[in-house]
């Protein structure tokens, strides 16, 4: 259902959206389509600033997605953004690395316990990617043990659509269930003497549903499990790295991976990836060949450093932790005053909302509705991400909008 | 063997590559590892300006490297670096794509004749895997032709060095011979009514050998085959793309592929992949789940469109086979005039140089090194770039400082 106020607040995107049908497959491809999302979405973005966002008619809201992540300062971070013209004043893509590389390495082998040695890449999936092929050349093996539903990226072994996908892509993909360690078990029993690697998140972060925090058994039996096999314990901290711990995300847990997957939040929104890796895994990591074109790229390298650095200095995880619980305390109440049964999931830097019984998510799409027309970057199906930017003014202003949201929920009644 | 000069010279690079010993697999991995080289390669590299750029110690050279392609305007180029810090003052990666994806896509489909639609990432191998998975999605068939010792990316079915890499992650991987089509029509005999694909770059440049153009009856073949079986003709721009043509690199020969994969030059250094497709295509495109943090970065993108406008305002296709062509009638007249045989093979704005009966690089790796202590970054065993950046005075800089180069090959002798 679109109304006149989307349609009119809505006139720049929808020519935008008209042009990008003619030129782009579908209009917009992956994770950025808003083409499941309630009208009133904007899908083309122009400017952000701190905690704020402007869409490309002007419109303002409050983000609570950090551009589905790698926002973890705020936008044009100025610390960051002064690293960044720095470096882009020199150099970015040269015949070799910058110093930028090898400070960054040292500083990222510093800040997480369990890293000997980094290597950077531009995506997610790419540092996803070269953890498994370092686990299978440093082992001689094939299995590697996946989460059902769980996201590692968007390449032919892990898109979650397999449209063009072979079989063969994922041959020796064997799946577990997130936090069931009988699963493992069952698993092991196809793998046999052929286990490489054991890949996991942080936290249960599936699309769509509720985020689930780990089991610390379930942690320390996969170490277990790696100890006993030989194989690699691969954290993929894409998501969660940054957010939950200035170090790898299962350090308060006492579980140390042999490789770990970084991206996103690592450099403030310049494109950057990376895997750390121990000692034991170092020979394997040189043996491999991997490289992209732009991957020695010195600027999003200088950005990556600033923000290391201001995230350490300002304790931001402590501030996203502080300004998340005040959010979901909120929510919490407002739902309860309205006398929805929701669930938040997830920990509170990345809360996820759901609303009891809702499982097409028509409960969702009309608190989504509410609260981008009342000025909140939110999403109905994915958790949101909670930024350093963030002080306590946005907070009580996402509160006031998700109050209305709230009451429209109660309105439209219960799931069908 | 390390001379007394080469260690004064390069001594900050030295401290650079002791510490990155420690925190980086083999130092550095990847295409950008000088450790093949011979000594008087930087490893570290500080600074660019238009033809010119620096190591970490302040050592300035001739740039034929062009950061491996990306650089084809010149480093810092001014449009491009306005563009880009313009764009950079508002929004980067944002919650959505930003009105210069719809641009660049009405940008990018207008100069290249086979294109109705694209689509943006981040790498070349993110184009190149996005071509077989849209072939495959497209046909339902699963077999890919790919030229033997072709390079077309490092995800685990294209990587040259198989470390780490499963037979599955290329068992519908088909081999032919560039330039030869008796030897297609033999892959065709495996492939049977399988053909999702024929991946085929626009020049045979495989590492370490010499450069060769594309026969047009071959490319020509390639076309009706795929027209015959309903397979795409994939071209594999990344490398050639804006170098040869302003637009895709086969138009001159009257060859229109179905997909073409883009990256490198398209952004002057800027970290940007494309896949360009026909509407046939496009349905398949959209239907396929492929995506990264990065890749709707509005940035890259501001810096493709100046990149894109410049390339054709400046005629800079014929700017470099100008320049490229005076590098070509000087390097020939130097080797006769030393009495030594060369191949100089490869297109004038990519040039090889290789000399005869040098399978191990030795004479290559005596004329390299020279160039280097004399200022001109050029690789021995990889095809050099020229750029738009180039003047008549960096040529004959470069001219003299091979003249001394093929003097000392002379002196070294016919190779064991």
């Amino acid at each position: 259902m679109v109304s006149d106020v989307s349609v009119d607040r809505l006139s720049v995107d929808a020519g935008l959206r008209a042009r990008a049908a003619k030129v782009v497959p579908g209009g917009v491809y992956g994770h950025q389509s808003v083409t499941s999302l309630p009208s009133g979405y904007p899908q083309y973005m122009s400017r952000g600033l701190g905690s704020h966002v402007w869409d490309a008619d002007g419109n303002e809201y409050i983000d609570l997605m950090c551009s589905w992540g790698p926002v973890i300062l705020g936008h044009r971070h100025p610390g960051v953004e002064a690293a960044a013209a720095r470096q882009a004043a020199e150099a970015d893509c040269q015949n070799g690395p910058s110093a930028r590389m090898v400070e960054l390495a040292e500083a990222m082998t510093q800040m997480v316990d369990h890293a000997d040695w980094a290597m950077f890449s531009k995506n997610g999936t790419d540092a996803t990617t070269q953890c498994l092929t370092i686990a299978r050349a440093a082992t001689g093996r094939r299995k590697i043990l996946v989460a059902t539903g769980a996201y590692h990226g968007a390449d032919p072994w892990c898109t979650p659509n397999p449209r063009g996908v072979l079989p063969e892509d994922r041959a020796h993909l064997v799946p577990y269930r997130y936090n069931d360690l009988a699963s493992v078990d069952a698993a092991m029993a196809v793998v046999g003497d052929d286990l490489a690697g054991v890949v996991v998140s942080p936290i249960r972060h599936d699309i769509s549903v509720d985020l689930e925090l780990p089991d610390p058994a379930f942690a320390a039996g996969l170490r277990s499990l790696c100890n006993r096999s030989g194989a690699a314990l691969i954290l993929d901290d894409v998501r969660c790295g940054l957010r939950l711990h200035h170090g790898s995300s299962w350090e308060p847990l006492g579980v140390a991976p042999d490789l770990s997957a970084w991206s996103k939040a690592i450099a403030n929104g310049y494109a950057l990836g990376a895997i750390l890796g121990r000692d034991s895994l170092r020979e394997a990591a040189r043996s491999i060949y991997t490289t992209g074109s732009f991957w020695f790229g010195a600027v999003s390298m200088a950005a990556s450093l600033a923000t290391l650095q201001i995230l350490e200095d300002e304790d931001t995880v402590g501030r996203m932790v502080d300004i998340g619980s005040r959010l979901r305390r909120g929510l919490a109440e407002q739902a309860g005053a309205h006398g929805i049964d929701i669930s938040l999931s997830g920990p509170v830097q990345m809360p996820f909302l759901t609303f009891a019984g809702d499982d097409d998510f028509a409960l969702a799409d009309v608190f989504a509705r509410q609260a981008i027309l009342g000025g909140v970057w939110l999403h109905p199906r994915h958790n949101w991400f909670v930024s350093g930017a963030m002080d306590e003014a946005d907070v009580d202003q996402v509160l006031s909008v998700t109050d209305a949201a709230f009451g429209q929920v109660a309105r439209s009644g219960s799931p069908s």
